[in-house]
C-alpha cells in the first residue's frame, strides 16, 4: 500500500451565538488532533453583523489552518421555527465559508455523529465528549460546541475512509 | 434645502432557488429605478455550492452597481421546517453579501413591504407588481422575486426618509 498523505478535515457545528470548529489530520489509520475552538458573534449588534463576524472568524482559522475538506453536522429542525430560522442562518455561513476557500463540504446528520464517536446514535453531549477523549486524548476543546465539532470531524474521517474503500474495491 | 446627493439602495428578496434583487435611486421625494434581476442556484449542485452561487452572483452586483444601503426581506416563517431551514440559510447569504461589502442592511417584514407599496398590509404578488410599476413605470423584472425585491427597496426609501425626518425634527 502506497504512504497516504495526511488530509486535514475540519469539523463545524454552527450556531448564531456560537459556533464550534475542530481540526483533525487523518492519514492511513492514524487520526490526529491539530486545533479547535469556538467563534462567537455579539448578540448586541444587528443580525448581518453577526454573520459577518462568524464569517470573518471561519475564514481565517480555514487561512491558517488550510484543511482539505469540511463537514458539518446537519440542522436538527424543531418545532420552534423562529430558532430554526436563526440556525439556518448561521449555517449558511459555515456551509459558505469552506467553500468560497474550494474545500469540498460534507454534511452529516446528528445521529450519524453519534454513532461514530459513541457507537450508536444516540446518546448526550457528555457521552460524546467522553468519546472525543477516548478517540483523541489530546484534543482540547473551549466549548461544547468545539467538542461536537471534533466529533464531526471524526465522523468525516470515517466515511469518507467507507468511501474510499468501496471505490477501491470498485476499481480492483 | 441643501441638494441631496442621490442614495442607492438594493432589495433583496432571499430564495435558495431564486434571490431576486432590485435596486433604485432616492433624491429628495424623487425615486429612480436602476436595475433588478434575479440570481439562481443550481439545484443539482450540494447546499455548499448553492450557497457559493448565491453569495458570487450578489457578490458580482454588488460591485458592479455600488449601493449605498442594503434592505432584506424578512422571512416568512411557516409550519414547514424544513423549508424554513433553506429559508434561512439563504437568507443569510442575503445578509452577508452586503455587510462583507461595508453597506448597512435594513429588515423588513412582509407586511411593512406590502404596506410601503400597496398602502396596506396585506395583499398578493399581483398587487405588488402592479403598484412597483405604478410607483416606478420605467421598471422591469424577470421575475416574480426580482419584482418583490424592488417593493423591498422602495420601502427602505420610505422608512429611511421618515428615520431622518425624526432626526431633523429632534435636531431643530
Amino acid at each position: 500500500m502506497l504512504q497516504e498523505t495526511p488530509i486535514r478535515i475540519i469539523g463545524i457545528d454552527p450556531g448564531l451565538r456560537r459556533t464550534g470548529w475542530g481540526i483533525v489530520e487523518t492519514q492511513g489509520n492514524s487520526l490526529r488532533f491539530v486545533s479547535s475552538g469556538t467563534v462567537t458573534s455579539d448578540p448586541k449588534c444587528d443580525l448581518a453583523s453577526r454573520l459577518r463576524q462568524l464569517h470573518d472568524g471561519l475564514s481565517e482559522i480555514i487561512h491558517s489552518h488550510r484543511p482539505d475538506e469540511a463537514a458539518v453536522e446537519q440542522t436538527f429542525v424543531n418545532k420552534d421555527a423562529v430558532a430554526t430560522l436563526k440556525l439556518g442562518q448561521a449555517r449558511g455561513i459555515a456551509l459558505l465559508v469552506p467553500s468560497l476557500a474550494g474545500i469540498p463540504v460534507a454534511e452529516y446528520a446528528p445521529n450519524a455523529v453519534k454513532k461514530a464517536v459513541i457507537g450508536v446514535g444516540h446518546g448526550d453531549k457528555k457521552q460524546i465528549h467522553m468519546m472525543v477523549n477516548v478517540l483523541m486524548p489530546k484534543a482540547t476543546f473551549d466549548t461544547d460546541d468545539a467538542a461536537d465539532a471534533i466529533a464531526i470531524a471524526i465522523c468525516h474521517t470515517h466515511h469518507r475512509q467507507s468511501a474510499q474503500s468501496r471505490l477501491a474495491m470498485a476499481g480492483r
